[in-house]
């Protein structure tokens, strides 16, 4: 019923089952490894909304998923109705989070396949949308080891790999983006370490990302935010690689609080650093990272940690989730399709404006 | 018994009365108050190592008294067991913490003090050292309010300025270094805002500065370190200020861990960025940052928060306790004396190389 990662050690992301779609509570690692069957649209997005599925391409999976799992109870409904809500059900949960660009695209890609499928009712509709989002899961871990085969090379014995926050196999349904190449370079035998970044207030990066690499046997040190541009400062550092939830055309991308940070201090060292970006998180209908949205989250996320109050009450805070690293500060983008270096806008558009693929 | 700090609000860092030395327990704030009585040597070690007393200026002061804890059960000894006694107390006090330089400038300042007495028994001497223990208390206050007036110009109207760790006067035995011209300003009426960054491991930011900022009624908003780029990316910080540990004869300086991270944005940002430095923190022995120790602390501040694990068991950790900031990020130095620019070398040497003061 749990099905596996692609590494034994590991529970997967999710899962499809017959009865349903299974979700791994990523808020409860590392302490806890718990699966629950989500039966319920209202549980997807709340899901979703609580980051207990979080990254942005698994947070793509599971939307999709989510969509089957919204209308699996309405196949009785005539052709009609059942579009209406299709669509309704579609932006109810494309409203959970608004910076990761995956959900949306993945949702509008459901509604696509819905659209184009010629099913003549209702029973008939609901298998294409499970074939749909059967294939955009499959689709996604092939974009991971694509990304991992062209990252591959960046990491070479003996070198210090910085990463922040989880762009890990726990953030997609395959060997994640950012953890891609360090997965396959891990596999080759080659030696090297990782640092990663504990990743404030949510600390994806000592949960998630320190649980995943320590269990398939990465070198990986954990440090907090802080410590980053000290590391490097110690020479530690040969190459910085995040993830990423959304990218504009320019380059400009949105990823976790805290890689904007990481970004100028690798700059200030000169060290390269490589965005892991499947093309289903590129949106090229955004021109820059200004109009990217940024989602701002509750204080009690900064003021408190595993419960316990760390701050003074009612304190005034801040809690964007996102930030947005200039496109002039990233060295390259690795894509399933290979690594888009500068200027990215020509770059992307070489690469990918071809279509096929996931865009 | 509990003396008051310069604000109402606040209790004092800490007091010597006649029974003895009175340490505010820092590690319990912001919950509890709590203030304790510290007979023993040994005590007084253990509070400097466990971070209960902590910030530069502040240590200085609680060893100074510290040692007149060690010799106050003494006093019935020959002067020379006495001297004897004194150097190794001395000694033992030193080595509670690395990094701070006022720890070993005081404690010198205090044997130097009973060197030149010519006191003629023990129980003279100790009331030489009492004596200068308490001026070393009164000084740090001087210093704290120099720093204030020379700082004060900085602060304008409707800016933001951003701190990072605490260097308020829970740091020290007056106003703080860092916070000296922020609570001058408030007190003048300015408008302005602070960020303050949280400050993991030690969160010494969110459980210290933002409560005392905000127990003084400054604009105080917390942010997690990694969210410091994003807020300056969005043109709310101003200026920069942050206290210092130790600074070295070029103007490197150690501070609290992240501060060469949020110097390197400020640089990036093109964001004046300040020291708060009482000449007590000034060691021209040392000509650079590479001669400085960092002191390296235990894992479990950074694999559990509030007592709770929030990382995998057995993750491998680093914990550099501080940072160093090469000179050439730095704005300049706001000393009690007056703001020194650079080039740092030849400008401290001009304002107290004529000695005097604190050094």
């Amino acid at each position: 019923m749990v099905s596996q990662s692609p590494f034994a050690a590991l529970p997967a992301t999710l899962a499809w089952q017959e009865d349903g779609l299974y979700l791994l509570d990523q808020t409860r690692l590392p302490q806890e490894i718990v699966v629950e069957r989500i039966s319920e649209v209202e549980e997807v997005w709340r899901w979703i909304h609580e980051l207990r599925v979080r990254g942005a391409p698994a947070i793509g999976v599971a939307a999709a998923y989510g969509l089957c799992v919204a209308m699996q109870p309405l196949r009785h409904l005539s052709m009609q109705d059942f579009q209406v809500q299709l669509t309704q059900q579609a932006s109810f949960l494309d409203s959970a989070r608004p910076t990761a660009v995956n959900l949306s695209w993945s949702l509008k890609r459901m509604l696509r396949a819905a659209e184009s499928s010629g099913a003549q009712d209702s029973a008939a509709l609901y298998d294409v949308l499970v074939a749909e989002a059967t294939e955009i899961h499959t689709e996604d871990q092939a974009l991971c080891a694509g990304i991992g085969t062209h990252g591959l090379s960046l990491i070479t014995p003996g070198c210090g790999v910085l990463t922040h926050c989880n762009a890990g196999a726990l953030a997609t349904t395959g060997v994640g983006t950012a953890t891609a190449p360090i997965y396959m370079a891990h596999r080759q035998g080659v030696p090297f370490r990782v640092f990663a970044d504990e990743t404030r207030p949510l600390l994806q990066g000592s949960r998630l990302t320190a649980f995943e690499l320590q269990r398939a046997g990465v070198d990986v040190t954990l440090i907090t935010d802080s410590m980053a541009a000290s590391i490097m400062a110690q020479g530690l550092v040969n190459l910085v690689i995040v993830g990423t939830d959304r990218v504009a055309a320019n380059g400009d991308f949105a990823n976790k609080i805290g890689t904007l940070s990481v970004a100028i201090a690798a700059r200030y060292f000169g060290i390269p650093f490589y965005v892991a970006c499947p093309s289903s998180t590129l949106d090229l209908l955004t021109a820059n990272g200004a109009g990217i949205v940024i989602e701002e989250r509750k204080d009690h996320e900064v003021t408190h940690v595993a419960g316990q109050p760390t701050a003074p009450v009612d304190i005034k805070v801040r809690n964007p989730a996102f930030d947005v690293t200039p496109h002039d500060l990233v060295t390259g983008f690795i894509t399933e399709r290979g690594i888009v270096q500068q200027p990215f806008d020509k770059n992307f558009a070489v690469l990918f404006a071809s279509g096929g693929g996931a865009l």
